[in-house]
């Protein structure tokens, strides 16, 4: 791999730069980390105090910090530093990742009804169902499987052993963390006798584009239509999302999340980890939720919702939380109190 | 696939039918998405105003609805629709998804001393171990893994890449949703100088008949004896059983859920997503638990218990946790006003 | 394989005997499952009432129930019987469980630039990168996938489809339980015009010697720089251990807890299972957290630390709920009433 210059990555990723272009730069840093051989950024304006002390090849800066920048050294000037470095890692990965071979392994086990395209990536000891189709340029790891009539878009990337059930679909683009199981069957019971019936779950998952799901994250199958993922949206890792769920576009979610059955999420929230959304509420757009929130009802306003017991050491919660018990008694004996003449 | 009839649903499961046995059926629908090609079924009796507005080519309702329903044209009239619908959703899925094939895939790898009953399905690249059993007409999906003596009942299904760990064992009638571990080591250690030593997880896990288990599921294997899921149990996805749990017959868990170790569950018990129980406690039988509820100590008597800390809009919410830090002071404080005379 | 004998156990590992050395010992068991053909052990002193009515072919006891002990029959005397019985599972184990068989299974898919010790153990249907390395004696379970220049350290076991991505290293004498992911990419992702663009993961994760894994646990890999697992550390199942964060060593970890980004726990903690930590905190060395603790700021001193809501019965829980709603406003009618005259 021939070395990157300063320049090479100007020249690739635009922005202005002030300095040698045929600086050698070995690696990306934090601005903290970086040495003479990084290239460093300042994604907030609250950090350039340590713009001083970077001994970084060159830092990546907005206009705001042109001065204290250009003083210390070289400089990539740009609008949006951390933009710029999420483009930056996406060149550094494609210059430094081999990219997957063409083909199917020779180990693969592909259904002779499957359309894979000429272009797509089927590696080592795959399964492929029948009429499952692979577009353009997609990449299926080791160990994945991908059942009858399942569908991946162009340029999607399965990594190790993902689980794509039969008739789920996800669109272009997408990033498919390993451990992942799209089209698990939904908990579905009828009770009978005091014995569960179970209800077959005849939907299937629909995924969009640009969507990445988190590693062991489950996405369950719909009852009867399908549970939906928008485009854009964002999973983290070993998130539950029941059956019939939907997703709206360009929501992000952290990880250890649970979204119960046919919960209705929309656009652009963001969604803290181990929060959990019971069943069948709807939330809005724009709405953001702490990490560790029980959201039990619906949510009609964006906004920041949060509901977690504050930790303490553990004699004072042990007193707090005793005292939480007795809540309701002492507000009836402080309304006792303020009757009093 | 021939077209179903109307009336080949109620020859195979029965039901009072009033409307012409000719009507094509070609999908089974909510009420309110239910178009002319669709049977629908009235679940709860708080929807019978949506039953005249339903387009579908027949509704299944309880003998209740039985006027409105006629009123409104084909009617499949049974004591329980609910039940109904997931028997119908069976019958579905058995005529629309092709079964899977008896006999032991090319690419699978079976150890000779492992008995295999010829009904079984072994699928693409699965693993068992020695002395593994698989009984009749039981269905193991590309890349499950049984370990040496593993056992899995008549009937069942291990969907893709299910781990059945040496010595445990699955009775008939179940299902396993992709990425599940049964078997995996408790996790034991004890404590030498700062430092862990590990204590063998020695014991298995015996599963009982008709048990679900949602996917990336973990059941660990018990320290000296085994973990002991009972007949019926229903297990969602992501859910922590930890070693030497018992789990009674016809619980169902929802999503998320942590038992940790040694804690028995009684049977016919509710428990909510996300919730958590304690190791070594014990729970009756017919208890229902919130979802988000810790629990921290036995329940020995039926009933509904909840625990979680209810949200907020972020800023009502920092104001009464910052209160809960002070409670146990608030609670002297009321105490004071209480004897000023 | 032999029968073991008491003498035998005395002689592996050592305590003082005080029984028949020929004493057939065909299982371990506690006090109190324990039959005639098993040996017991005593952990925990308060325990030590059962003494007398076990059946127990022999009993491990500290020298404090020395004579409890000898009244009763059989005795192995050690000075921490808890200790004991791990080290006795784990040569238990060892005679009972076939050891993995040195060299590459046939099915197994290996870069023929990886560098596997001709005493390790490569399973069925394994994937190995191109320059990966495996060690002396270490054992990779069916279906595992190790990346490009992965490496695994001497003697250490991975079960059953883990995979170890690219980069990404475990030390010597490590256990990785089944469906363990380590070096999925971390959740990085940069705001552009209300979508997402993807911050490549360029780092790796680093795992010391001796630590252990759970079931389904994911560990991401490093943004810039890699995630770092210390010695010794042990981790339950279903864990989440997101991008760059650092667990020092001899950590032990419940299940289903979660860790944000960057978050650093320090050397000899306990955490209780699903617990949860921010981002970017820190916690010091020797800290305890209850489990159900969400983590909220950094912890600067040892010692033991709560936070969650004390479960109720459903009704009380729900008084209690609602109070803690109005907690604050509650608070403020206190500080009226105490400024009455």
């Amino acid at each position: 791999m021939a070395p990157v210059r300063l320049g090479d990555i100007a020249a690739a990723l635009g922005g202005e730069l002030h300095g040698d272009p045929a600086m050698p730069i070995e690696r990306i840093a934090a601005l903290e980390q970086a040495d003479e051989y990084a290239i460093a950024f300042l994604a907030q304006a609250n950090l350039a105090g340590k713009l001083a002390g970077c001994r970084a090849a060159c830092v990546i800066v907005a206009p705001a910090q042109r001065e204290a920048a250009l003083a210390r050294g070289a400089t990539l000037l740009t609008d949006d530093p951390y933009l710029y470095y999420a483009r930056l890692s996406q060149w550094w990965r494609q210059r430094t990742e081999p990219a997957a071979p063409a083909g199917v392994h020779a180990t693969a086990v592909v259904d002779p009804t499957a359309q894979v395209d000429a272009s797509a990536s089927i590696g080592p000891l795959v399964v492929v169902g029948a009429h499952a189709r692979v577009e353009a340029h997609a990449v299926i790891g080791a160990h994945c499987t991908l059942g009858a009539r399942a569908s991946v878009g162009a340029r999607t990337r399965l990594a190790e052993r993902v689980v794509l059930g039969a008739r789920c679909r996800i669109g272009a683009r997408g990033v498919v963390q390993p451990g992942v199981v799209i089209g698990g069957d939904g908990f579905g019971f009828a009770p009978v006798d005091g014995r569960w019936q179970k209800i077959e779950q005849l939907g299937a998952v629909t995924i969009g584009d640009d969507v990445e799901i988190g590693a062991n994250t489950c996405i369950d199958r719909g009852a009867l239509d399908d549970t939906v993922i928008e485009d854009g949206v964002k999973l983290d890792n070993l998130i539950q999302v029941a059956h019939n769920v939907r997703i709206g576009a360009h929501t992000a979610i952290a990880a250890n999340t649970g979204i119960a059955g046919s919960a209705r999420i929309g656009r652009h929230c963001m969604i803290g980890g181990a929060a959990n959304i019971l069943g069948h509420i709807e939330i809005a757009d724009h709405v953001q939720i702490s990490a560790c929130t029980f959201v039990t009802r619906s949510i009609r306003r964006p906004g920041h919702y949060s509901g977690h017991f504050p930790f303490d050491d553990n004699a004072s919660w042990e007193k707090n939380a005793a005292t939480v018990r007795q809540l309701h008694a002492l507000r009836d004996r402080v309304r006792a109190l303020e009757k009093k003449p």
